[in-house]
């Protein structure tokens, strides 16, 4: 997410610099053109920066934020990327007076990651989450929206907890359902191993998410976990009604309630440009 | 399904004459140049043929297979497309003695349905799931296949129950999790609308199948409820394992189970062509 971020605003600033922790990120962030300049050393990256932007897991970035305050310039705007921002917004809370924190989410994710999978064009048509904090000023923000304009995103602002909340039914939830598959579909596959040849495009799309990065989701689960409960919770009294249906062989209860809700995700679709079908 | 079939089948066998119940239907595959002929008329479309395909929902399915019987020509082909096996076996059982029954079931669904979304090549590389029944000829079953390979898809040859049991877990199943997810998510709806704004990729190849047509999902659920239920079981036994290492914070093991589970999608996404990820 990082580098497909440098490489959407290269060209578009004074300057982008990365900063790597491994010497192959630096070569391949330089050989694709993403950055202007990269550093391995976390110093001399935020040296003369206006805006830093933390493209890393939550915990890392909680981590980073811990260490990163005396090393910003006096308004330096500090951006994060986290896909969970209440825990982020505490932290950020902490940050040295001299700086404005902003946090950031843009709801365009890959289940692949690395420099490899950067992809400059992701942001295009995108709705980016920004959750100011109550000490972010009217022009950081601004600053953060422009940004997010440039990258050819809707900013949408919330309040942390409020996404947090929004993003465990959407994101984190359909997360584990889709883990949960898997895990069924090979333990199936121990009695029946033809069960993965019967496997098309629906279970692929049905089981995407599962092959999303481990660490990335450990740090999500545990920083939103709560919500993320109350998500599973409420799902799972839509399923037990949908399974109740079943189970009585209920055909107009069940044609009912399948229409509905085929009728919901159309209708989404049509009235929400983020979500195209 | 049965128009994309029609039109990979055309110019490969004498004519493909195609059976419609309404007009515009035979309009729009005559313009689509998807069949040699077409008719409203299920004797006259009969009368000549040496292969006839079932394409409709299951239960119309049964339904034909009460009355078809005697309009079939002498050592004629009947191969279904329905998306469950064993009530159409148990049927096909009773066919007049004179016709060749044979189950089939191409794995390359998508959640249109319709002329309209007619795509001969869908069946390219798909998995085809023949069932035979013990009264199939090994003659007809090499025609059934034949057919299957001239699509440009793999037959597997699959027991009816059993086929029904493993598209359960990989396709029925995960029907059922997207309502359940889009259900939710439209109760979330009501209390914060802007649960749609940050539905974005993920969202929405998890919640896809919710958009499958409903009387072609219906019957499938009424047919197959056994075997849904057990899916839906097994399922619910590895979600409770996901859930309670996120509620109890168990780092360690959380990260062990999203990895295995990880690992398992992206060994079976190497070792089986028809889920390609």
């Amino acid at each position: 997410m990082g580098a497909s971020l440098a490489g959407a605003l290269r060209g578009k600033c004074e300057a982008i610099v990365g900063v790597a922790r491994r010497h192959e990120t630096i070569e391949s962030a330089t050989a694709r053109a993403l950055v202007d300049e990269a550093t391995l050393d976390l110093e001399q990256g935020l040296a003369a920066a206006h805006v830093v932007v933390l493209a890393v897991p939550v915990r890392t970035i909680l981590s980073l934020l811990d260490e990163i305050g005396p090393l910003l310039t006096d308004g330096c705007l500090i951006l994060d990327l986290g896909s969970t921002k209440a825990q982020i917004a505490a932290k950020m809370a902490q940050l040295p007076g001299h700086v404005q924190p902003l946090g950031g989410h843009p709801m365009c994710g890959k289940e692949v990651s690395g420099i490899d999978a950067a992809e400059p064009a992701i942001f295009h048509g995108a709705t980016f989450v920004l959750t100011p904090l109550s000490r972010t000023s009217e022009r950081a923000l601004a600053l953060g929206s422009e940004l997010v304009t440039t990258l050819g995103s809707r900013p949408l602002i919330l309040e942390a907890r409020r996404h947090d909340h929004l993003v465990a039914m959407i994101s984190h939830l359909p997360y584990l359902l889709s883990c949960a598959l898997v895990s069924a579909t090979a333990q199936e596959a121990q009695e029946d191993s033809a069960v993965w040849d019967v496997a098309a495009s629906g279970y692929r799309d049905s089981s995407r998410l599962a092959s999303s990065d481990v660490t990335m989701m450990l740090d999500i689960l545990l920083t939103n976990r709560d919500a993320v409960l109350d998500a599973l919770s409420a799902w799972r009294s839509q399923m037990r009604n949908l399974a109740d249906l079943v189970e009585a062989a209920d055909e107009s209860g069940l044609r009912a309630a399948l229409t509905t809700i085929r009728t919901n995700r159309a209708d989404t679709a049509d009235h929400h440009v983020g979500f195209p079908v």
